[in-house]
């Protein structure tokens, strides 16, 4: 019988190369055992206080008029590190001094032009905790499409941003990503795919 | 009207600091404008090239005799990078030469001692598209409780490796979660909590 994870702790963290926005770090831990090991990870060096975390990504559903179902908001976008246009949730880096529901409805906007409310905020999650702490929460955003604002959204992208926003019925969104995938060449982000298994697999349960 | 993300391309990888499993890159790219950028980026530098992916992580069903819905196989590891316990789906890197089924097969008996057979596989994802370029794919794992090797499974960890696995219920899977967090302070991952979010939403719209 191995002994508990619940025994092993972090002793030091060093930096060992420093990108300007990711740094690779070592990490001595010691491990259920008591034995001294070694971790490599990637961490992004803009993490503010604020929130001990790094993004927010956005969970946005509207209803549209004369449609049954909800849809969920949804980005394209290229993501150097992939090489490739990734359809994700809509998501950003919290910056310093700002809530996790500030940066929701500041980043939608700012993406997809869409007003929407914070209705529910996720505990932090680890993206790829082998790897690194990078971590974000998930925020729902309910989108009020009788709101004048989200007649004719209007994103406000930065320069050197290009984001395609698009909706999918929010039933059947495992099929509609790869729908999208298949035609238009594109992959997909691993949380929203999660997100949509979770989906299709209540419905293949009832 | 900004232009289409689809017109982007990378240029350019180069190394910029090395450690041993990771190592961090600046990308030269091309916006969709034609100008060109950097980003920086944190790879494996263990991907074989067998299947182009670094991981696999598993969905393992199991049906508890006796019990009338299935229950989902769940791991809590103490992860460096993030100074914590996280509970996740089994997972693992992809060796030379092994398909994802195999590595899904592997990984489940050496890190849960279940055997168990594939029945999906999903597209390649990416975990954190904007950060790495490493993914994963997702493999659904029938476990067949009336398998007698299933009676008393047996995990075959490796030297360094402590993880205790448990199941929860994939009905309340979201609430079962955020139990195991608040009285035992975990945190989770976030692939796994997006697929908990996902069956709670289908519930939620029933």
């Amino acid at each position: 019988m191995k002994n508990s994870p619940f025994k092993a702790h972090v002793d030091k963290v060093q930096p060992m190369e420093q990108g300007k926005w990711i740094q690779t770090r070592k990490i001595d831990y010691t491990d259920p055992d008591g034995k001294s090991r070694v971790w490599e990870m990637a961490v992004r060096t803009t993490r503010t206080e604020t929130t001990g975390l790094d993004a927010v990504s956005i969970l946005g559903l509207l209803q549209k008029p004369g449609s049954k179902g909800k849809h969920v908001v949804l980005t394209k976008q290229f993501r150097p590190p992939v090489g490739k246009v990734v359809v994700e949730l809509p998501a950003g880096l919290i910056d310093p001094n700002e809530s996790v529901a500030t940066t929701a409805e500041r980043e939608l906007l700012e993406e997809t032009g869409y007003h929407g409310k914070v209705t529910k905020e996720s505990i932090p999650l680890y993206s790829d905790p082998g790897l690194t702490n990078a971590n974000m929460a998930l925020a729902t955003v309910d989108i009020d499409m009788a709101d004048p604002r989200n007649t004719d959204p209007q994103p406000q992208l930065e320069d050197g941003e290009y984001i395609e926003v698009f909706t999918l019925p929010m039933a059947g969104l495992y099929d509609g990503l790869l729908a999208v995938c298949e035609k238009e060449g594109t992959t997909v982000d691993a949380r929203l795919f999660h997100l949509a298994e979770g989906l299709r697999l209540a419905d293949a349960l009832q």
